[in-house]
């Protein structure tokens, strides 16, 4: 890593020769296969970029020209050319450097991104905010075609053609976001790319022109206006054009020349620019090359051989989600799935390959995929739509207003609720029981073990009405799986154990804390009632209640935000009861979570049942303030 | 009426020759002037597609075919073709017929809707069903220019384009959407309709392929290609056929037959096909035609003259935080406004026209907005960002992603918070505070009249990190304005009188209702403490805590879902604190609320004054029973 050692900024990049750009091409490509086969993270997606990185770092001025990498998990290479040579190998661990661009770590990284198709709102905003300030730098969005069809990129070119101000899109068109793409848009970048009738359109017109005699004024002023309208019509990337785009491409992204030329050529343009850069996901490391999906995120592997290094025995959440998914697929012929752009994430590519027919990959496109699944509910399907937590946020519209409003029973499988570990704030599922359980006639669930999660979306499918379940990403507890699937009394909490003392009231993937923390107290003399909730909403007052009524203390656990989540939803209850008992909420707290293992991050979250009974400790006491508490509680009590 | 009144379903309309339907036409404009004019609600789209909503009805067999209308305001017309004749007096009147459509109305309104850019979706959904079930029927979405700037149009487009299953979208031009249209997209179609080059190009090279002298079979090959490539290259709407769209258009939108020929042509065509439909927003009213902005959403007014009827002098809180924008704007040339296509009814037009270069319409693109606005926060604008609270719900994402998460300061201008009356549950803006409290870093404002609204806003721009007030619809209180900014101290409330008894902390729009609610508890020897929150986050726990402990219990009101709430955030404040004390929260349980008038709808959801004591009394006790309380729970505090 000869170069790559000396490169401090984008400006070293400046003094190099072509072949010593190739060069460092390659020195790339093998830190990064270092790196993230020994950390984990997004490899395929790195790989493609290597040229198209070296291009634009030594064709702008970053940071002074702005730089806004789409989704951020292809912006390593980026990272590498930016002064984080060193700490790259810190990449996505506590307290190293993120996976994605992120403004507090470095100034080159303009615009911290994580959810798709982002980048040309940024960047428009960035453009505007120079020709405010009257100054003259160049604005560049990376965007891949995946993202491209998320719905808010359409809403910023459709307004970054109307303000007409300078601008480049670079769309880095791998022909996949991170599964195959699907799509409309998809299938035209294709034609542009492939279809030999694009310029063979233009050859013929021509050569046709040609053959006409020059016969007349009125001939030779038609041709003329053919000739001129021909230069328009006929880009091959007309829908950009048509959008107020110039439109340059295809480049070979991986010429570094090539790349450099067109992107040189751009900066004169005063307008939007859209240049079409194709790449090859996992370009220079064959087992990334042959199955680019396996490799867009990976976990620590062996770079000889491709092969995962961990693995376990235990299946994860999502591998039981697909598998029931699969089962009640067959059971009912109303089930269908629903992905945006995520099937093998989140688990329904097992599904689709059974039933294609019944099966939708929608594109990064949460919102339709969510409207469309409410129409086919309320046609009688049962459409179980696949989407991370922190993704379903861009549905949030939908939810109450095409699903809840009208009641449509749709199922939602929230993979990734919690904390998901080293993808960082963006990726963190801790919003959802927030966001979801002020939205009336929804019901929503939290499995304790990826067993309940079986029966959950079983539940799912048979309830009339819209259900949301929560589960968090990675193993299950290893329990054994039910053969049956058996279908849960909507609204009724699973008490796990009683005790005098103390009542915990956990969710989800916080129920098996609670079990260790009530073990810890047994240990003391304190006896705790353990519940696990299964139902966010509805709530199962008479469980909690009367589990309440019969202890000195209310412990709720939740892998969420406080502020409205499930503590908070007990505290309503009790409000409502009018029971006056001390409540304490562990979950996280009104900030937003850092990346890292997850072990360490619900280390310092205090969400393990170490840290979890030592709150309890401070916030409880359990000697003789029992009974005068429960003295002084019944009498407020009679006194209503 | 003699035609109209005998129209109990579509499939009377096919009986109906050409004469008779145009005089319909003329009928139902009647109709809807007489009725808008004295219930008010959306007039100029109305107007804008009688003839398009009868044709739609004459060729189509609604219910089985089905129908999606786009938003839905334009679907008064489909109301009274599908047996509401009668009812349609009652538009908009509580238990009267929705102004949108509404599935538990009719069958005939086949997707609710109100929120834009859902039908193609909702379409795409119902014609997969139909595959599925191996049915034919029609599925037909209809769509403004406007809706089909939103991003998840564009998603179902690019999804619909995929399938390539049998769908019909008819694209219902008239130049805008609520406003004067913007962005790229209205470029291009008004391009498609006025440019004559998009025919004349296709004239000019028919011309010149007939002068090619037929010389040599390869000039004749190419020629034919050049023909065939023709009719696929020079279609005006190319952007559409790109993405796998049948085009057909443009169609005058005024003329019956016209439209029932190419509507009936459709049908044949097993892929999806979009239909490009020009019409003019008020047609056959000349002060909606003159004016559509205006009688695009209108309260009650004179038919003869156009003028609303009812006025008053007290501003509205749309007009107050549209003159506030515009002194702002004066004192620091760092702040901008954005609005999603809703300039008059968000109060940014008078600022954009006094700062134009500093003002954005993004066309109905929530998302897109509030990722923009954050770009240029963080090159050190101040954007206000002004969004009802109910469309601001399809940015929830972006607010959390972008703005939030990168502590970007961006003011967010929730006008229409709480319950807006007439439009109903598609746009009653209850659950902001709900989906906004659990995001880190916001800053939640509500005032509690419209001088209070002026100081938060100013309070907002003055503030490093993001901000959102919420305000309700309609008239202020007609409070005075006071002439000087001033800023709130952050996380302040204010304590507007002392009691000993209870505490009633109120929010915004029922700050008001609280000092009349305590008025009435005098009357009956019970002293309030009564707080203007004005910020629900951060809270002032100084405060709030020091009225709880001197008071023996505590009332929250705010105009909003109890879920998560105002209330609820009272809840974990004084859980917090250890504080057991009794807490009644007023605001809406947890359904959709109704359309109707405003003050029916507090009446029936319990926050009038009367409602509130009446509540209070059934939940509070206010005799001995005090003191023992309170010597209960300060056992208890000992105890600790």
């Amino acid at each position: 890593m000869d170069i790559l050692k000396k490169i401090n900024s984008p400006f070293d990049l400046k003094k190099l020769s072509l072949s010593e750009l190739q060069q460092l091409a390659q020195e790339i490509r093998n830190y990064l296969l270092e790196v993230v086969a020994s950390n984990g993270g997004h490899l395929a997606p790195n790989l493609g970029v290597v040229e198209l990185t070296l291009a634009i770092h030594s064709v702008y001025s970053s940071p002074i020209d702005k730089i806004v990498w789409d989704v951020g998990h292809q912006a390593y290479v980026h990272k590498l050319l930016t002064g984080r040579f060193e700490e790259f190998k810190t990449l996505r661990q506590y307290q190293g450097i993120s996976g994605f661009p992120k403004r507090s770590e470095s100034p080159h990284d303009s615009f911290g991104t994580g959810h798709s198709s982002t980048s040309i709102s940024a960047a428009l905003g960035f453009a505007q905010a120079r020709d405010l300030k009257g100054e003259k730098h160049e604005v560049v969005a990376v965007i891949g075609d995946g993202a491209m069809t998320g719905g808010m990129a359409f809403e910023a070119l459709n307004h970054a053609g109307h303000l007409n101000t300078k601008l480049t899109v670079i769309l880095n068109d791998n022909e996949m976001s991170i599964a195959q793409n699907v799509g409309a848009m998809s299938a035209y970048l294709n034609r542009v790319r492939t279809d030999p009738l694009y310029t063979k359109r233009k050859e013929d017109i021509e050569y046709l022109l040609k053959k006409i005699p020059a016969i007349g004024s009125k001939v030779v002023k038609v041709a003329d206006r053919v000739k001129d309208s021909l230069k328009y019509l006929l880009v091959p990337g007309i829908l950009f054009e048509e959008l107020g785009f110039k439109y340059f491409g295809p480049v070979n992204g991986h010429d570094i020349n090539e790349l450099r030329k067109v992107l040189q050529n751009t900066k004169h343009i005063n307008k939007p620019v859209l240049v079409h850069v194709i790449t090859k996901k996992g370009k220079g490391y064959p087992p990334a090359e042959k199955n680019p999906d396996r490799f867009h995120g990976i976990g620590i592997f062996d770079l000889k051989t491709g092969e995962l290094c961990k693995k376990t025995d235990v299946p994860t959440y999502t591998k039981v989600f697909s598998d029931t998914l699969v089962k009640l697929g067959e059971m009912d012929p109303k089930v269908l799935a629903f992905t945006a752009a995520m099937g093998e994430g989140a688990g329904t590519s097992d599904f689709s390959k059974r039933f294609p027919k019944r099966s939708f990959d929608v594109g990064i496109a949460e919102q339709h995929a969510v409207t469309m699944a409410a129409a086919l509910a309320l046609e009688g399907f049962k459409p179980v739509v696949a989407i991370y937590s922190t993704f379903l946020q861009r549905a949030y519209d939908q939810i109450v207003h095409d699903v809840c409003l009208q009641n449509a029973p749709v199922v939602f499988a929230l993979d990734r609720a919690g904390l998901v570990g080293e993808d960082g704030p963006t990726h963190h599922g801790v919003f959802d029981l927030s966001y979801l359980r002020h939205i009336p006639n929804l019901t929503i669930m939290a499995p304790k073990d990826e067993n309940e999660l079986q029966h959950m979306l079983y539940t799912g499918i048979l309830h009339n009405g819209p259900v949301a379940i929560r589960y968090p990403r990675g193993c299950g507890l290893g329990v054994p799986l039910d053969a049956d699937f058996r279908p849960l009394p909507i609204g009724r909490a699973e008490v796990l154990q009683k005790g005098r003392d103390l009542t915990l009231i956990a969710v989800g993937s916080m129920v098996d804390c609670a079990v260790k923390v009530s073990r810890l107290l047994t240990q003391k003399g304190v006896a705790c009632t353990v519940i696990n909730a299964r139902f966010i909403k509805p709530l199962d007052a008479e469980t909690i209640l009367e589990a309440v009524n019969n202890t000195n203390g209310v412990v709720t656990l939740e892998e969420n935000v406080l502020n409205g989540g499930f503590g908070s939803a007990i505290l309503e209850l009790m409000a409502e009861e009018g029971l006056e008992q001390k409540v304490l909420r562990i979950g996280l707290e009104d900030s937003f979570s850092t990346h890292g293992n997850i072990n360490t991050l619900r280390e310092i979250y205090g969400l393990t049942p170490e840290k979890v009974l030592q709150r309890i400790e401070e916030e409880f006491s359990f000697k003789a303030v029992n009974k005068l508490n429960k003295l002084a509680i019944n009498l407020i009590r009679r006194n209503r």
